[in-house]
């Protein structure tokens, strides 16, 4: 990689920008740290100009202002864990960072809501929940890393959007730094506010392209008092939807995660990765089998305990199941959740692979699966590929790769085509919940009509007609 | 009222589209009917030149661009139960009507989702999710008459948000007609779907001043087995506060309202409208007392009936309650929800009243209510005031009237000073859940900062740059 232009060279808005904000918040050409240069998303690193790094909202509309008049476009930065690219810059860029906008504003317990600044990591948010005797409802694998305002921006999901919803659910009010440099503030902590439209959504979701969240109000849970789980095999997905549909009325809202594992996942899982099956019985029957883990979070371990045994009792004895097994303890719930994380791991069983998030009608996800599989096998040679998910949710995660295909080499472009294809044609999604960003911005057009694409850049050009707020992203 | 204009006067542009829809679909001058001059909000009736109503979302493309194209006006029309003005015409526009669009076009039990016409009244809704074996959860008075489209345009709420959230959270897709004419469909049925920027909540909740929603898919619930209720009598507003908390923690996701009626509302009820108090005790001590109607929705009456009754006991124990009656059958909680439903007798014991709909923080509304009740007596002599709400939402209601003025005589705009201003002062908002319209615009900017309204207008122009589509309205 080239130098970035020293110090020396630094453009005059950039050295006004130091005078006014202090030296520890803009960090320019070589002292670009390599973190700011990329996220999660592996593409090159990029060669920003310089990463801005307020530690208040004044400071943010400052830096806003002057790249503004300096016509050189910003990319907000959170914990950079997003995977579609959202968050890295491009040569000559500014990254406006929230690094050092951290910390718990307020805990309202009248309200049930915190106010924190965006830059806060999520497992803090987390943590001051549970301090204050609360539950903080989004959690997701990158909690240590990620920043409240990241998971805001991507409107992220998690395991357990079925009963708290996605993070936009979460949210009371926000504070964003408009295109312009204008501050608005709009920190609602009402569940109710029908005073004009609900400005928050626009930001929610949208990848820091139409403003930078600088605080918000979330919206906080009573603590859950106990946790039971599940793991199920079944006979084939019709009956995982109807477990879906018992559990949904059995359980009720104390349904907090519903994650299926199609067959060649779990054979993976279980036999390569070495996860132990906590069945009695073994797989390998006639390869429909899908295996669920379900959990409900309830107030009184002696109540919901007992109900839930019985729930899934009572399944057995229908023959809705063909195997069960119910966590006894804290370690068996991990037990299962680590056949269900054990994805994070694929990478040294089967070498090199892509992972996709995706989002179908729950119907339609098993003839998405064998139809995929088949499609991605007849188009790429060798190509396998896995499957699990969400299903509650209509998400579906898959890996496919073509074993013994190093780093870089596995054919993207064409599993891409194959698999998004496919969610087309079944009126699926392309981004079920990690976003759009720059990687899946070619396929947009799979997952949402002419119409749609027109008014998302009417928007964009309303809010920053001048196309310097994280451009080219999205749409 | 003049008579309005007679067919043979009748535009070109109407009768080209009678022509094109037929003659059921347009009713032009003295052929509009009555209902579609106005809404709930009681203002004078307006003289619309013609009711457009098509009977799919092809007919209200063809009818926005018509107008469109003559430079007319369009207010949408649903079940005409708004409180503020938003469906209500302006003399010289046309009402473009969803009442022949009605129907429910699909339930998808995988999903758990409803795909149904706009101009479904709410209970119509209700009552399929119902045959189906699921649950529609908004509810609110006007079920038989609202329609869903509006339901969704004015993000309504009702009773039961605490925990199935605001009309918006209960909504997965939609179709709207754009103010060009544009059809933009967008019915996903998916809990996830990050795939560039979510519209629909651009639409939701702004009165039908961005587009005309004319199909929507719903978010289905699984139907509630039991419901558990009680009343409960509290010595002052703080124990109120820690009630909501120990519902929170006690009964978890399984609380479905939390009303609360300050003393002399609960006087009025018992004593002047005459609903009998299913409380031993009778108030009348200290003057602070408070009532609250907790309601829980459960999975197992066997399980969730004790559990409810425990949670009380132990509250009743800890000295929390000053009294509490838990209801034993389904005549009992109606009998309860009857007190807090009174407040629509008020008129027959109070004489002309006017009622308010304002948000506060949680914790603020005792205050709120006292300073309220107080300012209003002394700026407008002989004014009283009372005071409920589902205070968990952070909803306030409230009526005000001065004994014996007449229909027209209250002095509202005075009201309206004292209560927006101190909405404005203790960080509320104007309006929880029956929106802006014409009625409240004017005290937008208590409850919106200037850049908030500058955002919202912004946004209007962007999607409606001839300001044709509903003028006038929320902003």
């Amino acid at each position: 990689m080239a130098d970035a232009p020293s110090t020396n060279a630094a453009p005059a808005f950039l050295v006004a920008l130091r005078e006014a904000l202090g030296a520890a918040a803009v960090l320019i050409g070589p002292d670009v740290p390599e973190r700011n240069r990329n996220d999660w998303s592996m593409q090159q690193p990029a060669r920003p100009i310089a990463v801005v790094r307020p530690v208040d909202t004044a400071g943010v509309s400052m830096a806003m202002k002057a790249c503004r008049a300096a016509g050189v476009p910003v990319v907000p930065q959170g914990g950079l864990t997003g995977l579609c690219g959202g968050s890295r810059p491009e040569d000559g860029w500014v990254a406006l960072s929230m690094e050092r906008m951290v910390g718990i504003e307020e805990i309202d317990p009248a309200s049930s809501t915190m106010t924190v600044w965006a830059g806060t990591p999520l497992e803090l948010v987390q943590r001051a929940a549970a301090e204050a005797g609360f539950y903080f409802a989004l959690d997701l694998g990158a909690r240590g890393s990620c920043a409240i305002g990241g998971n805001l921006s991507t409107n992220a999901g998690g395991n357990r959007v079925i009963r708290y919803g996605m993070a936009r659910e979460l949210v009371l009010g926000i504070e964003v730094v408009l295109p312009d440099g204008t501050v608005m503030t709009s920190l609602n902590k009402m569940l109710k506010n029908n005073a004009g439209y609900d400005l928050k959504h626009l930001f929610i979701g949208s990848e820091g392209t139409l403003g930078v969240i600088t605080r918000v109000v979330l919206r906080l849970h009573a603590q859950p008092q106990c946790t039971m789980s599940a793991l199920c095999a079944l006979p084939d997905y019709e009956a995982v939807v109807r477990l879906l549909g018992e559990a949904r009325r059995g359980l009720g809202p104390l349904l907090s995660a519903f994650e299926v594992m199609w067959p060649d996942y779990w054979d993976v899982v279980t036999k390569r990765v070495g996860v132990r099956s906590p069945l009695q019985q073994q797989t390998g029957g006639n390869g429909k089998e899908v295996y669920v883990l379900v959990e409900a979070q309830g107030t009184d371990e002696a109540i919901d305990g007992p109900r839930f045994e019985r729930w899934l009792e009572k399944l057995m004895e229908d023959g809705a199941l063909t195997d069960a097994a119910v966590a006894q303890s804290v370690a068996d719930t991990q037990a299962f959740w680590a056949l269900r994380d054990a994805c994070a791991e694929f990478v040294s069983v089967l070498g090199q692979n892509i992972s996709y998030d995706i989002g179908l009608p729950v119907k339609s996800m098993a003839d998405y699966a064998a139809r995929c599989k088949a499609a991605l096998a007849e188009r790429i040679p060798g190509c396998d590929s896995v499957y699990y998910g969400h299903i509650g949710d209509g998400n579906m995660h898959l890996v496919a790769w073509v074993p013994g295909m190093g780093p870089g080499l596995q054919p993207k472009e064409q599993m891409d085509e194959v698999i998004y294809g496919l969610v087309r044609e079944f009126g699926g999604t392309v981004s079920a919940e990690h976003g759009i960003g720059t990687a899946k911005k070619k396929w947009l057009g799979h997952a949402r009509s002419e119409e749609e694409i027109a008014l998302m850049r009417l928007l964009k050009g309303a809010l920053d007609p001048l196309g310097l707020l994280n451009p080219g992203k999205v749409v």
